[in-house]
């Protein structure tokens, strides 16, 4: 007990007076990297290993890697073991060989079962620092074993109990332990039913999905056989979330998802991220210019009508950009489900309409004021050309609204994340779509008179 | 101690061994308002307060407005105090006020100090349900405190511990208070430095990035003086990154946030939160009208030249919104920050300058091909022609990386949120500048022999 609280009383001294770890840390990022690693060498133990256990130093892995091996295998050795797995596993491969041989063999074991998962499962995510009991256990007995287990980064939110097989039986939340008779049975106090529990190849999104669904503070995995290997915290959760949303974000905004900070990512890096989707999104819009090119004659004896392309092709864009970033969250929130699709295309429908005769009518009266208030001449025929531009909005604005929806289902039916639709995507496909739905509308409205 | 044996006992039975409350409450939100409402009626008290105070559970307000007030009542004052002000805060105020006056007069209280804040301050997401102990107790007492606190929806995180003079002195994790010794002053185990701590007005999001900066399980609310109004938990926090991406999601998406799920968004408030935008866009996406009205002349020389808009105009609003999805998330996570604009403008205009030369390659290539092969003919001058192509792209697609960059920093810079730079404004901005762009080029390189 005089260990314990003599590391309490550690913790209480100058180190955590000072700075906050989070300044600590935004000044090692802002640094060069031999710099930061210089400064990181000079601070007290405490402080650096705290610094490193943040997920938001981001430059850790490159920091580390440029310290003396001896001193990254000491910091490595007390940080948290599921911090360590992640900064181990984004460093050269060589220098992360050379600091997990070096380290003491119980790290070095807990490490491995780490490092053996994907970053973004269950087991990448999880820390093996958690408590468990034997399941016959009292409540006096396990909160003894809470006492004397090691200090850790992760606060205690539940407690493992284990039968004779050594299958996890049951959690017990630390908040019934403290309220409970000592000489109880733990078990009792244990949730009634199955336990919620993940596989360590669970998807991060569905480990962060099951803590939400049941109002968890950690989540249990278990091996085949339901033995326990770790725990995930509803703290490794914010991080996932957080993760998650830019990711998300950059995929919508047609880049693939940076693995770095902004400023921190290569220049070669970040050009490969943007140029990828940049050509492909090109090569698709070249059918634009396809379309044109078999619309040629239409174009030349009526240029009036390519004036109006951009405004229409772009409404069309927009208003499937607006649908489909509706559908890709409220898929992904589980608002609504794939076999829901004609739900939603039974409202995209009218809604594409309306809005689509909102921009019609406010594009026939731009056509008909400058026509009336003579800043621009449209010619004998101006108000064949105002309907052919209102009705043309209608179509690619109820064309645009629905194809947007419908993109998200498609994706999740064909397996792909429907986050990966992004806003280009869509204005892509409804661009040239726009176009021959435009021609084909001006064609029926003006031939005979300017066609 | 019996009594609370007792309540836990009372949680193990039958009522949640059934289907999960995640189950029932998906279930609750598939039927009809009023049907919903006769099953939650039916339902034992536990199980339906339990639904009632799970934040998924978005028709809640509906649902208890069609119960009896009587009921109703009966099943908000068991509500978590957090949630149930949420839930009246979004009701009819004429069925609010009825059930608000019928509560007891203790729930009545709190819930009038949660409903005084917005729903999205830190007195807004606050539960006034936390744990306090004077500075001078033992942890042996607070330990006592802890176990005749009312059982409550909200897992105890921290303990207050509160001066003469009403004041928050500290905070104490419960994994500490087990640890020590039950004889020692509870305030020794304290965090050192100043408590973090928000007051009600704080926005959720700096909420958010406090609990996760400091690492924290729960925050806690004081007022001017400083005496504790209520604590926002880790799970609150959760909840909010979820409703923050939803509605970053939906600005990039170019709609104003929905306040409800997407099938639960009435049709009216539907078309209201797009048609504005929209419009906005479609009216400022007139000038690229206005433009092309201005180069008319080259355009009926050289209808040629309208073949390649809408591929340059998209390439450089896919180009802008892909800098400003990468900036957005850039700034909310504070890896950029607002003095840092000049550091992202010297990455943007190398960027932008190399993306364009790649796609003014593949541009220049598609024209050289086509002809060559005599797919179309683009006329003698086909060579100028697909030069004036690829340098349109180079400078669009810089322009659209720089524009799309830089507009995050003028947002934030003017007190707008950067979120709100959505990706179809940034094609808007794109589009009117790319057209001048692409015809003074077009003038430059063509005049003499095209135009």
């Amino acid at each position: 007990m005089n260990d314990l609280i003599a590391g309490v009383a550690a913790s209480l001294r100058p180190a955590t007076r000072g700075p906050s770890l989070a300044d600590i840390v935004e000044m090692l990022q802002s640094l060069p990297r031999k710099q930061a690693a210089r400064t990181l060498a000079q601070m007290a133990d405490e402080q650096a290993v705290g610094a490193l256990n943040r997920s938001d130093f981001t430059t850790a892995p490159e920091v580390l890697a440029v310290l003396p091996v001896a001193r990254a295998v000491q910091l490595v050795a007390r940080m948290a073991d599921d911090r360590a797995a992640d900064v181990l596993a984004e460093m050269d491969t060589h220098v992360a060989a050379l600091i997990l041989a070096a380290l003491p063999p119980a790290v070095r074991r807990s490490l491995d079962i780490l490092l053996a998962w994907p970053a973004d499962s269950a087991g990448g995510m999880m820390t093996t620092d958690y408590v468990a009991a034997p399941a016959a256990a009292t409540v006096g007995e396990v909160l003894g074993q809470i006492r004397t287990a090691e200090r850790s980064r992760e606060a205690i939110y539940s407690v493992f109990l284990i039968d004779d097989t050594g299958r996890l039986a049951a959690t017990v939340s630390l908040r019934r332990l403290i309220v409970a008779d000592p000489a109880s049975v733990a078990l009792a106090l244990a949730d009634a039913g199955e336990t919620v529990k993940a596989s360590p190849d669970t998807d991060r999104e569905w480990v962060a999905d099951l803590i939400r669904r049941h109002d968890l503070l950690a989540l249990p995995v278990v091996d085949a056989e339901d033995r326990p290997l770790g725990i995930v915290t509803i703290r490794d959760v914010v991080d996932t979330l957080v993760a998650e949303h830019t990711e998300d974000a950059q995929k919508f905004g047609g880049v693939e998802a940076l693995d770095r900070a902004y400023l921190d990512t290569r220049f070669g890096a970040m050009i490969r991220k943007r140029a990828g989707w940049l050509s492909i999104l090109f090569l698709s819009e070249m059918l634009t210019a396809s379309v044109m090119q078999h619309f040629e004659d239409a174009l030349a004896r009526a240029v009036v009508l390519t004036l109006f392309i951009p405004l229409i092709m772009s409404s069309g864009g927009n208003s499937g950009g607006q649908a489909t970033s509706l559908i890709i969250r409220a898929l992904a929130l589980g608002q609504v489900r794939v076999r829901d699709w004609w739900r939603v295309a039974l409202r995209e429908l009218p809604a594409g309409l309306v809005l689509g005769s909102i921009l019609g009518l406010l594009g026939f009266a731009r056509i008909a004021t400058w026509q009336g208030l003579g800043f621009y001449d449209y010619g004998p025929h101006w108000s064949l050309i105002a309907v052919t531009v209102a009705m043309g909005l209608v179509a690619i604005v109820t064309f645009g609204s629905l194809a947007g929806s419908m993109l998200p289902f498609a994706l999740q039916r064909l397996g792909f994340d429907p986050a990966s639709a992004s806003a280009p995507f869509v204005a892509t496909l409804v661009d040239v779509t726009g176009l021959v739905i435009y021609f084909s509308i001006a064609l029926a409205i003006l031939s005979g008179t300017l066609l």
